[in-house]
């Protein structure tokens, strides 16, 4: 186990109803005015809206509102709520709905007190020192920004995806979860969001660090728990404890409890990002199509990982003469049970194409410091064509 | 699962050299002048005492001695620690040791911001609504109060061992986390340590909550890394990785992120606590004593949870047939683990007397509410007494 610091100071209100504490709260860290960000219409057909803007009325909270976030949320939305936060004097970000919302509240947050460019933050021309506090109404579970210290914003400008260093500045003063909000959701939705958390928690599974069984166990149980909720969920989307499994599991699996003191790799995240700024795919679809494929290429580096990844998680036999069958059968099965979510498993079933493969190495070769990335992987522009070209079926 | 609010705001510094961020840490939050709480001699002995009070100095910040500080903490030394703090006045509280001394701190901490007599927050006069910040240094993993909403305190006035109502209020602003500091521990306090991170969870798994697979599976993840690495720091004890995982997993044993939205039970704490009162024995000792008696009695109420455990945790071969064979089995082998480890199993090896029941039944009673306690087994005196019997073997 690496040294490390674990610091995530974000309260956690979690069941049904949880959104009634939502004035309270905001209160609680400091708000008085409130900006909320809100995607499109769903929170409003499913309670959410209502329930949280009716807390805030009965608190005697004034808030204006930002609404019209999209997946893989755009830089534009976010300098339109830097300027509306500014003008209507806002001291308080209220996330409403899922990780696309929240990254643009983070973004805004920590941008609304910068005199440049928010941007700034993900090109490294400035460091995040401060934010305006953050709070969060969860309505999809999947990106875990709820918990998480990240934040990706697509700036339209070259459609760059790009991430800001991590921090611990910004992580939500609190979330609330209720998982009611999500039984509405459609079933494709809810599949990305299983993709995307599972992810979250095998690029913290697959590292280079030794003595690591503790966290290796908490990832393995909240795989096993996710691998078991996603298809009730989609088999009975009312119900409640799938709901709820998914819910926590997904905020475990990017607050980094799972994660602490291991080299992580992130390597398939960044290839994704590439799907997603070329064909503005579902975050978890292009996660669907990459990861088993990232799998493939990384097995050779210790396959014994991978096997105790089989055996642990997936219920594979051990082959105890040749390890790397087992590990393969668990690679697999990861990719079946994708399919079985009615995911994406190749570039073809996501819309990609096969020719734009070198179009998109070139450009993540334009980010700064874009190659390599991955550390279980290292990976340049061949080894990240390689990836794809195992996608590519 | 039940609905939670889990909120955790401590910063954990984990790994080899942590304790040089103390300075920085304390100013962080706020600190200028420091109270040091500490034991006795170990943590001179083992170079904790040197490394925080270096940093301390080199920091600037001015700090004056609590020390003393015993297994089974008292009252007295609370009375006296508020009086330092006021006569001194001091802003922060350092506590560097274990789980009496964080305890102390804590009770020091809001005791002293308050005009009455502080225990008036354990026998329920008064409600804790705020605390002088708190920090921790740990030299032993055991409690769990390094990242706890808990503390408990033993009043010599009627020998009552009571813990406070857990807030999250109390919970330490920072944590540092060295397993070096724990190499030169004795066999004896490793294994009570073991002990009582095993309890913690133990307390949390036994549940009457339904759809809870979730936080099952994380407590299944803790308990087999300290069934493993309890053995291997006892083996080996300057075994740096073991040290690790036991104090990372006594950590998260007991910060209750492997209980949220279950109830607890907690009755084999409270059974212990007379255990202490009247035998001043280690609190990791008389839980080894209690747990199994305790399980004993609990099993019938719900014997697959106990197969559940047996076979998750224990590697039990699961009887279909007789699911309540699988239960007992597992019961036996962490009866035997805790022999293994050195540990008392009975009253008579943990030098109490079977003639001292009734008294130490009575004596919960004395306790306001101090009956039933416990929800996975009610308990009343006659449970209380049925439980002691079964470890009078």
């Amino acid at each position: 186990m690496d040294n490390f610091t674990f610091y995530s100071p974000t309260l956690f209100a979690f069941g049904g109803g949880a959104e009634q504490q939502t004035a309270e709260l905001v209160r609680r860290f400091g708000g008085t005015k409130v900006l909320l960000v809100t995607g499109g219409g769903s929170v409003r057909r499913n309670g959410a809206y209502g329930a949280v803007t009716a807390s805030l009325e009965t608190g005697n909270l004034p808030f204006c509102e930002l609404s019209g976030i999209q997946a893989n949320p755009r830089s534009g939305k976010v300098y339109e709520g830097i300027e509306l936060l500014r003008r209507e004097g806002c001291d308080f970000l209220l996330a409403l709905g899922g990780g696309s919302v929240i990254d643009t509240a983070k973004a805004i947050g920590f941008g609304a007190g910068y005199d440049g460019d928010f941007w700034d933050f993900f090109s490294g021309k400035a460091k995040i020192q401060s934010t305006l506090p953050v709070g969060t109404v969860l309505t999809i579970s999947a990106a875990g920004s709820e918990g998480s210290d990240s934040c990706v914003i697509t700036h339209e400008e070259g459609n760059r995806k790009w991430g800001c260093p991590k921090t611990d500045v910004i992580r939500p003063k609190f979330s609330i979860l209720n998982p009611q909000f999500t039984c509405s959701l459609p079933a494709y939705q809810t599949a990305c969001g299983a993709v995307d958390m599972i992810a979250h928690i095998l690029e913290r599974y697959f590292t280079t660090t030794s003595d690591v069984a503790l966290t290796d166990r908490l990832c393995e149980a909240l795989l096993k728990t996710l691998l078991s909720a996603a298809p009730r969920a989609l088999a009975h989307p009312e119900d409640c404890a799938a709901r709820a499994d998914l819910m926590w599991a997904g905020m475990l699996a990017h607050n980094n409890s799972c994660g602490v003191g291991r080299v992580q790799d992130w390597g398939s995240h960044q290839i994704e990002h590439e799907l997603s700024a070329f064909y503005d795919c579902a975050h978890g679809a292009g996660l669907a199509v990459v990861f088993p494929a990232w799998m493939e290429y990384a097995c050779p580096r210790d396959p014994m990982r991978f096997a105790r990844l089989a055996v642990e998680v997936f219920g594979c036999e051990m082959d105890f003469a040749a390890p790397e069958n087992t590990a393969r059968e668990g690679i697999a099965r990861l990719r079946r049970f994708f399919q079985d979510l009615g995911m994406p498993v190749t570039l073809q079933e996501l819309g990609a194409k096969s020719e734009d493969i070198p179009a998109m190495v070139a450009h993540r070769g334009e980010k700064p410091g874009g190659f390599p990335f991955g550390n279980f992987v290292k990976a340049g522009p061949r080894e990240m064509e390689a990836i794809l070209r195992l996608a590519d079926r």
